[in-house]
């Protein structure tokens, strides 16, 4: 255990190899890696977050890229951490074209991990907000959580956001359309990339719309950036330099409106929750697991012996009883 | 919790108003709900349970919905259930093309139910489950669980299924092509879909290489079928017609190698673990919840006293000498 303390406060020094093995620990679930995230808690609370969502092929990647560049130039440290779906069976991250994001690599301002979605129920959102606590205690300025995909679940990791970006492209299926009444909701700027493809225009208009259509807590005018193709450096370059600016805009906004501490309330109670489900079932599951116990309950619910409500009631009076 | 014992003998009967109130139940987690599952529990296990996933806008409602058509003409039962993401801030589902579905109101061999992904961890994963427990004490022969998306999370439903079908479409960007690596895996029966649309003889080609690499337990080639458009409706319909045949074959397959209870085990042992937390932590979140606690203890982590870590080991203690 005193191995993690001093890797936590390796960590607080900003060291990246010390952050790179603790993000890797919690992903792989190592015993002894919560001592020190509770080294490490009380010193985090200070970095920006930044979501970055929107459909598969939106150019996510891509934007992220030109957005750590333009923090870089207004000399910011960044976090970013990429989250990949993975099938339960490999474990496995899908790195795609993040690839592109190597020529951060010598940037000792820059700290990129991705983070390979593995694991069941919940697992996820949790591994997401723990390592943007070992980011936010290295002393990054702002971390950016870029999420692939617009289901559920990445409504969930990109709750861990202070500002959510969602990126969309003109030319998507009428599907995607009806998805993006979801993320409207989420979104405090939205981006409409690809804009010189056909229906970039009817886009904006709809987007445009939907968004005077809401309203905003505090009354934050929710914009519509357009961003020109990556096929032209220059303007693209302009183009997200426009948006890191709103960035800014909103976490000014947050903070005058007193709407920072209300997400990080949020947020708080969440990740106590599940710490909650690590300290009270994580210990009988395990129990149960090791005994050779969990296998034969099982054995009688597939023989229809009993159901899993009476059973697990059981148990609980059990361990209860057991203290 | 008379009535739920009356509604469960009524679902068990096949009574449609009856096992849609009682997955209405589920969903809006109403207390005593459990008390109905209890009795049904017993009584499943009978259905086959298929899956269908795959990108938006891959046609996979389209494909059920002629799928269902097939099926009745075999003169089998069916249960569907439409997985749809949903925002965590309105909780309503995106019903989209599903109208489509309307064909089937009027028969009574058919039981359709739209299921909303609200709620966090693994509360969708759960319902998904329940449901498929509801129509199958229904007596339903066949149940077709389809989702919106490619995620983690459309993995984790999936894993309910006991044959899974993949839709893939040509003419997807780079990153779809990288998120079949994940489905890949899941996939007993590949689809793809509007195979008249450009790419779609180079996407045949690269997934029979892929599935050709692939090895099954068992033995169990993985079909790549084509389907034609839906604006030629008789060929349409006799392709559908085909994956009809491919997915009894499937369930022939699994039954054959024992595979069917491997499956049910991986299940039984996940519901198990779901019913462990409601029967062992929920009470002591709504615990702490009701007497004002939960909320001192957040404040506490913001005001940054403590981490939840030591927190929640602390309450541990407490609720296990509560006893």
């Amino acid at each position: 255990m005193s191995g993690m303390k001093e890797l936590s406060q390796k960590v607080l020094t900003g060291d990246v190899r010390s952050a790179s093995r603790l993000i890797r620990n919690l992903e792989d679930q190592i015993p002894g890696t919560q001592v020190a995230m509770q080294q490490i808690f009380t010193k985090t609370g200070n970095a920006h977050v930044i979501g970055i969502t929107g459909a598969p092929g939106a150019g996510k990647s891509t934007l992220t890229d030109e957005l750590v560049f333009s923090y870089r130039q207004r000399n910011k440290t960044v976090g970013v951490l990429a989250v990949d779906p993975t099938s339960p069976f490999t474990g496995g991250a899908l790195l795609g074209d993040r690839i592109r994001m190597l020529r951060h690599a010598e940037d000792k301002g820059v700290f990129l991990r991705s983070l390979a979605t593995r694991g069941s129920m919940g697992g996820i959102s949790k591994a997401v907000g723990e390592a943007i606590h070992v980011m936010d205690a290295m002393g990054k300025d702002s971390i950016i959580v870029e999420t692939v995909g617009v289901g559920q679940q990445e409504v969930e990791i990109i709750n861990h956001a202070h500002t959510v970006i969602v990126v969309l492209v003109p030319g998507m299926g009428d599907e995607i359309q009806a998805l993006k009444a979801g993320l409207m909701e989420i979104a405090d700027i939205f981006i409409i990339n690809k804009a010189d493809r056909d229906g970039a225009g009817n886009l904006y208009k709809e987007v445009t719309n939907m968004v005077h259509m809401s309203v905003t807590e505090g009354g934050w005018e929710i914009p519509v950036l357009l961003v020109e193709s990556v096929q032209e450096p220059k303007k693209f370059a302009e183009s997200v330099s426009v948006i890191g600016d709103k960035i800014e805009d909103h976490y000014r906004y947050l903070v005058d409106n007193n709407l920072l501490s209300e997400r990080l309330r949020r947020k708080t109670a969440a990740e106590f929750n599940e710490a909650l489900w690590g300290a009270i079932l994580q210990p009988v599951l395990n129990d149960l697991d090791a005994g050779g116990e969990m296998e034969k309950m099982v054995n009688k619910l597939l023989k229809k012996e009993t159901d899993p409500y009476t059973l697990a009631a059981e148990v609980a009076v059990r361990y209860k009883n057991k203290a």
